[in-house]
């Protein structure tokens, strides 16, 4: 059963607050650059990080903080990554400083991210200058405002919260999210601040995010580019009141199922709002000899360029799709495949048993000129499946990417 | 010493013609679409073939008739692959008994290539009706019109021959090759046909092959995907009349030199033809760990669509170069990395021990404004190096590839 959604994104949970501001990090004003996101209670928290070796200070700074398993804020600002900089670590260490002097918390309490272009000089006095005014317009219906501070290329800000029940009390989980491009499988690659009011002890609150994240923020990709700085962190304050959750058992499945459904839904708008993107592209891999090799397959052919050219072009050429399949890593038959398109207008078979099938070109037209496309395949071999989230490849992803930092 | 470039392409070595005509594979009667290459005797052949496990009948028929190492003559189609059809290896082995008719040789003598679509119906007639006409052109001038003949969107034929000394006798090696989409690492991805008339044993030849390629056509990537059907096929007719080659003496040294220059030359000219492309890019990489390390970092920085796409804008961006090389396999420390930009306007060091510096804008976007940038990196580590090519990735790269079957 679906949790159900509810307005207020990630300040639905109680005791959360937000803000975003424009602090002045980037240079047009009526671009916010700047969020924060509080509980009025101390909250367990877990986070995963980019697998990219080249990672950002904040990356550094946060996991520190984060030994203990604790949390009580978040700041992150856009514009700059703070990564590749001498001075990357002061920075950010910085950053909590005042964060934490502002909210009266401890330096540790704080969770830190940066987003923007890599290697440019991070001046910190336009924070140091707005970190009061920040924590002082925190506010329940502040969720909307840091959403649209942590965007970069994002065309449209990303947030959702859903209820469920645990042992009777209503709990809820918000969400909010930044992609658009470096947005590649390999953790994270992207920005996402989950805020929950369940209570559930660290391994459990660990656990149960790593377990979604493979799922979900870890099955969409953009261009291919394992980003440096992205994280998913989640907080949980415990404030609902139900009986903290420490095993693996049902309420820990409700919990998860409700966290899941969160997440698909970012990554899909994050997929879906990849740079230059027209059309979302959902992969669905079936009949797989394993779990890692449907994931593989799927996240190969949402990643592979002419495929995604292809969808951009509304051309049913399912060969580039057999292409990718084929040069994904794994044990499998090519003459079992069968591969479907479909969308909100139907469904069309274009290839059984490896080979490709008649099928009319017009009726491929408009299934695929829809905004949504699923490219289905049937591995024809086992039971495991797997679902990666992509987008086409157009000329603004050339356009935005040629002359990003200008 | 560079062996010395001569005219004549693959018709240079002695004794091998070819020719290439519109046979009507293509619906354009202004594109040639069928070509052939034929040696006067039969000749010592090895190949090396694409690793995508959906692989063209092409691939099927050629490994299977050069496993006794000899083959007399090629036969190449462009506009149809031939791959994921249900009569593929019936097809390509009807390419092979009509080339072999013609040509009064045995199926097994001819190497058998395709390269186009995939997945289209594949009517065999327009070649059996021009097979005749295309053996009887055949001539010491005809390279030019069979390196025209296997371009799919390549803008330019790619074609080279060098003359060398092998104990005393003029030895030549020739190329032809075809590039543009669909372009990776992981062997070929690509077409390319040698000759030479030196003489060389089976396992010579073979290993020769084996060894240049990985570090020439190996190392292109113009989109990260490994295509279906391509492979790198070598004939050898000796009748330069050098002593045999039989181990990896000096004279298979100065042999495999010479295959060296070719190959690079050809990889070079394929990833500046990449579908798209307006600059070549050379990446260097300097002071690796080992050698494996060395060449997975210079194609992780071709291949990225992020990298590729700040130097169609001619933008510096260097924090993409580090990112790419983050997420590459391998163990390496980031706060070592050296990374500077050049071509023939200059050079210019962007980024020091895994950290930007300071450098002037205007300088790099004059120097990244030529036609071939070099992309250098020192990991400040060991004595590795590995160079990779590729391309920018451009509005048309998009448009070619966003309607291509139509």
């Amino acid at each position: 059963m679906e949790a159900k959604q509810i307005a207020g994104g990630i300040c639905a949970p109680q005791g959360f607050t937000a803000a975003g501001i424009h602090a002045g990090i980037r240079k047009n004003k009526d671009r916010k650059d700047l969020a924060m996101i509080k509980s009025s209670v101390p909250c367990i928290a877990a986070a995963v990080y980019t697998q990219n070796k080249v990672y950002g200070a904040p990356i550094t700074v946060t996991r520190n903080n984060l030994q203990d398993h604790h949390a009580q804020a978040i700041i992150c600002n856009s514009g700059n990554a703070n990564t590749c900089l001498a001075n990357g670590v002061e920075i950010a260490t910085e950053m909590c400083d005042l964060a934490a002097r502002s909210l009266g918390l401890q330096r540790e309490d704080i969770i830190v991210a940066s987003t923007g272009v890599i290697g440019m000089p991070f001046d910190i006095q336009p924070i140091a200058d707005n970190i009061d005014q920040l924590a002082a317009s925190l506010s329940i219906d502040g969720a909307h405002a840091a959403a649209t501070a942590i965007m970069t290329t994002d065309t449209v800000p990303k947030e959702i919260a859903v209820e469920f029940e645990i042992g009777g009390c209503q709990c809820r989980i918000g969400a909010i999210a930044k992609g658009s491009g470096m947005i590649h499988p390999n953790m994270a690659t992207m920005l996402s601040f989950i805020t929950t009011d369940a209570a559930i002890s660290p391994a459990m609150l660990e656990q149960s995010l790593k377990e979604v994240v493979k799922d979900t923020y870890n099955m969409i990709s953009v261009d291919g580019d394992t980003s440096t700085n992205d994280m998913v962190a989640i907080m949980a304050n415990g404030l609902a009141g139900n009986k903290e959750i420490t095993t693996t058992d049902a309420d820990y499945q409700t919990f998860t199922a409700a966290l899941r459904q969160i997440a698909t839904v970012m990554a899909k708008k994050i997929a879906s709002d990849g740079e230059g993107a027209t059309r979302l592209m959902e992969c669905i891999v079936t009949g797989a000899p394993d779990q890692q090799t449907a994931r593989n397959i799927a996240k190969s052919v949402i990643t592979s360029s002419l495929t995604k050219a292809a969808i951009f072009g509304a051309d049913a050429n399912w060969g580039r799709v057999l292409c990718a399949i084929g040069y994904t890593e794994g044990d499998f038959a090519v003459d079992r495949i069968a591969v479907s398109f479909s969308s909100a207008k139907g469904t069309i078979d274009v290839c059984r048993n490896g080979a490709g099938i008649d099928f009319s070109e017009e009726k491929a037209k408009e299934i695929l000129l829809e905004d949504e496309i699923h490219i289905n395949i049937d591995m024809g071999l086992g039971s495991s499946s797997a679902t990666a989230w992509g987008c086409d490849l157009t000329y603004d992803y050339v356009k935005i990417n040629g002359d990003y930092r200008t």
